[in-house]
């Protein structure tokens, strides 16, 4: 990417002569980013890469934390992830359910052996007074990521989904537990007026010459990092910011985002993820599928780009990741090196 | 061991006139307990057992509170340990310990994945309040046990060796980490001045018709629950205490009990067992190949009973236990039954 990279460097005063590595932000939930992520990684092997994880559906269970979103990018950049399942980590056995049912614990949050291990090792870490933004450097570090991986805020912040039927379950009760049944009446980011941005991710936005909204679920993985004090005003002021749509053809690639966008009022449809970002992004990548949509995104004054998004393998991934970019006027580094 | 209990209680002013069950309470450190109890449960089945369980190796692993004597007790006579390995539960996996390498933590205490989970749920309830006692009880509970286990204290106490080197090494790193390699200088039992005896154990020795010190560590497994201030004068009110030797023919059936013995100026030897309980014990049952021991265990007055005290399988740990109850005057109910 080296060579190319130059051209596209934005707001370059004062910077040195030489080509900088290119500076890039994602915003990331769980299994669309993680896909997407392993794509880019991939055709922009020498950018500065920044993640931005969510933390709204961390969760404690067996009095251990977890984080569930963070937890899937790690993993997967790593090569650790199972891809086929979408979430946990490969060859994973389930020896410590087996015990916790037998002690009486709730196994519905399935828990495998190396990922106890993982929450096992945060909470005792965290324990020890290390704050989770410190924790999970140590862990990118550990698991050899190559990148920044910062929590979006230290704080601890819960969404929850306020049901039909007067339930307040916490977001991933309603996922997993309850496999997203219940009629949505409201979403709430709890905790998210006391929280601020992690260290280093104002900075990071700031710096950014581009930054990603990762084709992540907009209410439930996207949704708590913009509404983190202070987060969108930095992402209204970034140099360039373009999200990739999750839906496509009217549906969810993965996850109940369809009847997440209806309880926020919003069309599942490209369009109506487009309006959703339409404050923040210059450029919206959607799926082909869906080209008859591109006016009605034009109209929320977001250029709309078509391209196939679905990730269904590595190749889809990096064709997905090098089109994000090229819509960001940023060739990839494939392409620039077989040109 | 209805028809044959009510021969055998003492004490029994005041009691009805019916049989009463019989009252047993075993001092139990791990495997060499193990063994013993799962043969007395088998030969008393009807009996009222309490085990008293050290926890002078209590340890903290990855922030997990992990209790090694009480959990091989457990796990061994729920029926889930690994009789061949000695420790653990049967069809263990290692999965969390492949993770909590790959995070870098230490990985010489070697965690099973059921038995993580067991260790991550006691943790949880002790991080809840708890004392161990309780959290002990609803454990036992939850494995179906069928008898009291309790910890000889809710405190913390810590055995520790201080080695000819110059080392103060936590027991478990002496006999884990270090494979019991390091000369022994000392060794203490760090805080068990402020320990007090757990809920029930006093009343347990106390109405028990016979206490039986089990074939564990005199120093490491055994010693602890003695040195809690109170219990040694409760063991010297008992009704009946009995101890089983864990010296055969020179050798402990397992561990480091000959260095150990040493380390305190014992003859690491039947004979040395019974001087080392003599104040306690009114009877040893030692291994029939040490016959040539009776006379100088007789010379601690203490009565010498041989029999074959290797708990090879099933079958030799009933008899043995038969033979404990036998040199109490107990008959186990199976003979009882077949005579």
């Amino acid at each position: 990417m080296t060579a190319a990279r130059g051209g596209f460097k934005k707001g370059g005063r004062g910077a040195p002569a030489g080509p900088l590595p290119l500076r890039l932000v994602v915003l990331a939930g769980g299994v669309g980013a993680a896909r997407f992520l392993a794509g880019l990684v991939a055709v922009a092997p020498d950018s500065q890469l920044t993640v931005i994880g969510n933390t709204g559906d961390d969760f404690t269970v067996h009095g251990l934390h977890i984080s569930p979103d963070l937890d899937t990018v790690s993993y997967s950049l790593a090569g650790l992830g199972d891809w086929e399942r979408g979430w946990g980590l490969k060859g994973e056995t389930w020896g410590a359910a087996e015990q916790f049912r037998r002690l009486g614990d709730d196994t519905w949050f399935q828990l495998g052996d190396r990922d106890l291990a993982t929450h096992v090792w945060r909470t005792e870490q965290l324990r020890r007074g290390r704050p989770l933004s410190e924790v999970t450097r140590r862990l990118a570090e550990r698991l050899q990521l190559g990148f920044a991986l910062l929590p979006m805020t230290d704080q601890s912040v819960a969404t929850r989904v306020l049901t039909a039927d007067g339930r307040d379950l916490h977001i991933q009760e309603y996922l997993v537990r309850e496999a997203c049944q219940p009629e949505i009446e409201r979403i709430e980011y709890r905790g998210i007026e006391r929280a601020q941005p992690g260290p280093g991710v104002g900075e990071a936005i700031r710096e950014a010459d581009l930054v990603v909204i990762a084709p992540s679920n907009p209410v439930i993985s996207i949704g708590p990092i913009l509404a983190v004090p202070g987060l969108r005003a930095a992402l209204m002021a970034a140099a360039q910011v373009i999200a990739v749509s999750p839906i496509v053809g009217g549906e969810a690639v993965k996850g109940p985002a369809v009847p997440m966008l209806r309880s926020v009022g919003v069309a599942p449809s490209a369009a109506g993820v487009a309006a959703i970002y339409a404050d923040l992004i210059s450029d919206l990548v959607m799926d082909q599928q869906d080209a008859e949509l591109a006016d009605a995104v034009a109209a929320t004054g977001v250029r709309p780009h078509l391209c196939d998004t679905l990730m269904v393998d590595q190749a889809a991934r990096e064709r997905l990741a090098a089109a994000v970019l090229a819509a960001a006027s940023i060739p990839p580094v494939r392409s620039a090196q077989s040109g």
